[in-house]
């Protein structure tokens, strides 16, 4: 009977390995019977062990050395969940070479060391890796665009998945909050890093963006080409305005095809109330795709946390095994095209909506030279909400725009700004909008 | 080679059969990149087959005999697209019968007449039954109960899977237009049957919910045990006070545990603006599901249509050509509990929060009536809505109550019914609440 009993190794006993081990104990014979599967978890590897009382195993499951796994030939299944790109990626890329199959829940290493990653597992033919962990928590996103999603051409995906920056969007729309103040509360509530600069400057988006882009269009993204802006400048006056003209912030990450390549950044922007995405709310996250033949879909739930995390280590757990005893092979072809050059369009060349604010002297003609700018740029005005809220002789005049290039829209800012009757830069936030 | 590539074949060719034929071909390279297998569409099966010049394949693989593909020892896959519970039933039991992977999108089938396919699937091994077209057309849901969430213990499921009553209510609210009209513009933009019966009056959405009730919980839930209402008798009137209190009327398809059992049901109900079931608009789809550990999660999409559904056979398709290539039996563990006794809540028990309208006398006394049946029947009343909008000497009553149980609820109703100052029926619709 022994041998039919899969055995795994858990290197990594933080908040997300405890809540694994935890829960995995907790629903094992659910697990067990509905996959048809023995699991044993063999060993867990950590240098620091404290977390040794929340799981009350026995003695001999511990170990101060990832190698017991890694090294261990009746593990074939080695669970990574250290973080970070140094040990983690030695951890993996030693399991890989010894025909592993690896699950990680480390989106800064595929980000970062995709390729290299790729490369490591094309030469060990036999080994895996398996990450549905790494973008979502408790969305099964990969799941999805690898298999529910196989019939599709992708066509673009729109995702919120950083659950503090859209906690503080959340706030300062709810409770018209400044951004600090959001960002306080975030902390305090444990939504936020005391060091919050990967969430809110959009770093832990773009790395998210890169691995659900690399799948849908088959090639690696490379996370250094993602146009990454984040929120720390987005004020409560633009969300105020935002909303009388029905739309809401939100911080996306996009990967999509549009006529000059694949466009891949992670942007504050305004959504339409009705946009399935708009009424994400506090720190929940969600991935809207599009794609051909299933038209719209989104997939909503809680992007982090240690027991959504460990929902889709356990069912990656539980791929990894049919892989070993049927030889399934379930990622092998994920990254169909990765040999093939992809193209990405330049920035330059995005076409979008914009919304636009300047801070303006309240006079005649200031409308018309701002609006003659746009018009010689070949941006063309949609809506203005210009209203009686003189600060210092100078008023918020907002414009919407129709769909533009973004290279006019930077060139006709910059004239803006030289304008005697301008006061300070002039805010954009683009529009999430439809590539023309 | 050849023996690398797997054929099916595809009784029906319908709607949804052209559109999947349509879109196969279409998408063919990306599929069997990603797949890593080489897929034959072989035969095409139907006694009417006007569709073909849609298609255009070589005249070789149309037959008017199903039992060219249920017979053919090369083709170990069959895909139903007939539909209906009579000569559908016989297709797949007889591909079973013969050891086949069949893919279906037939619901009314499988919630009907589940049990038996399951018995024919236990005498059969190696046959297995894939399904993700019958529930949410783009909506993968199947595979995220089955794999994506296999680790978590699924507490309820609530879900708007039926694009037309969906479409219908919503149109309703946006436009403040009646039932029929509502109606009417639905079968003019074909979302409604000549006959909407099905729909409106919620059999399909129980089709639906009998089938993920029982993945989820891992027992057939028998489709004549689930309680159906449906959305006829909602009012323009009770929309509109519903959203003056904050709530939307969806109808809803309802699986989950609670204290007295496996509570199934279909009904309208309100939900709270900020539930993210309540912006999901128009013919469009939505499965919220709670788990743990996942917390909450929900899946969104088209429900319906020949794209949407095409791109949910595909994947079965893969993942049935897996199956014979591996000998995977990704579905044999699905109904683990299969032979286990299921409890059902008796309706009675249920418990619920409830929005009540009344029309009653414009005169004192009346409110202190009502509310004292309530408190008699342990029913407590959290918010009232009485407006002077006087029709006849009468006034509706709008009240919200907190949780309370159905059998109290229906006892008062008939209570109040008595009354001399009241007129007519009371209405009530339940309100989504949490089991407490």
């Amino acid at each position: 009977m022994k041998e039919n009993v899969l055995q795994f190794g858990v290197i990594g006993l933080g908040n997300i390995g405890t809540g694994l081990v935890k829960n995995f104990i907790k629903n094992l014979d659910l697990i067990q019977s509905r996959a048809g599967i023995k699991l044993k978890l063999a060993k867990i590897a950590d240098i620091d062990l404290r977390n040794k009382s929340h799981v009350q195993l026995d003695e001999k499951v511990y170990t101060t050395q990832a190698s017991d796994i890694i090294d261990d030939p009746n593990i074939p299944i080695v669970v990574e969940l250290v973080g970070g790109t140094t040990v983690a990626k030695d951890f993996i890329i030693r399991s890989i070479e010894r025909k592993k199959k690896v699950v990680t829940a480390n989106k800064a290493l595929l980000a970062e060391c995709g390729s290299e990653i790729i490369e490591s597992l094309k030469k060990n033919p036999g080994a895996e890796v398996f990450f549905e962990a790494s973008v979502g928590g408790g969305i099964p996103v990969i799941k999805v665009l690898r298999e529910g999603f196989i019939g599709n051409e992708i066509q673009g995906i729109t995702a919120i998945i950083n659950g503090t920056a859209n906690y503080i969007l959340t706030e300062m729309e709810q409770r018209a909050v400044p951004f600090d103040q959001a960002l306080q509360s975030a902390q305090e509530k444990g939504f936020a890093e005391p060091d919050p600069s990967l969430d809110i400057e959009g770093i832990d988006s773009a790395h998210k963006i890169a691995i659900l882009g690399s799948i849908a269009f088959g090639a690696w993204i490379d996370f250094k080409k993602i146009y990454v802006e984040g929120i720390s400048g987005i004020t409560i006056q633009d969300i105020i305005y935002a909303k009388r003209l029905g739309y809401r912030i939100k911080l996306l990450a996009i990967a999509r095809k549009s006529k000059k390549g694949i466009e891949t950044r992670v942007n504050p922007a305004l959504l339409d109330f009705h946009h399935p995405l708009s009424s994400v709310e506090s720190s929940n996250n969600a991935v809207y795709i599009k794609g051909f033949p299933i038209g719209e879909s989104m997939l909503y739930g809680k992007g982090a946390g240690d027991n959504p995390t460990s929902s889709a280590v356990i069912s990656d757990i539980v791929d990894a095994a049919k892989s070993v005893k049927l030889g399934a092979l379930a990622t092998q072809h994920i990254f169909n095209r990765i040999d093939a050059q992809v193209d990405f369009a330049d920035k330059m060349s995005w076409e979008t909506r914009y919304y636009v604010r300047i801070q303006a002297e309240d006079k005649p003609g200031v409308l018309a030279g701002v609006a003659g700018i746009f018009a010689h740029h070949d941006i063309s005005i949609s809506s203005v909400l210009q209203q009686e809220e003189s600060i210092d002789a100078t008023v918020p005049v907002v414009m919407m725009t129709h769909i533009a290039r973004e290279k006019n829209m930077i060139s006709a800012c910059q004239e803006i700004e030289k304008l005697d009757c301008i006061q300070g830069k002039v805010t954009i936030i683009r529009v999430l909008t439809q590539p023309s």
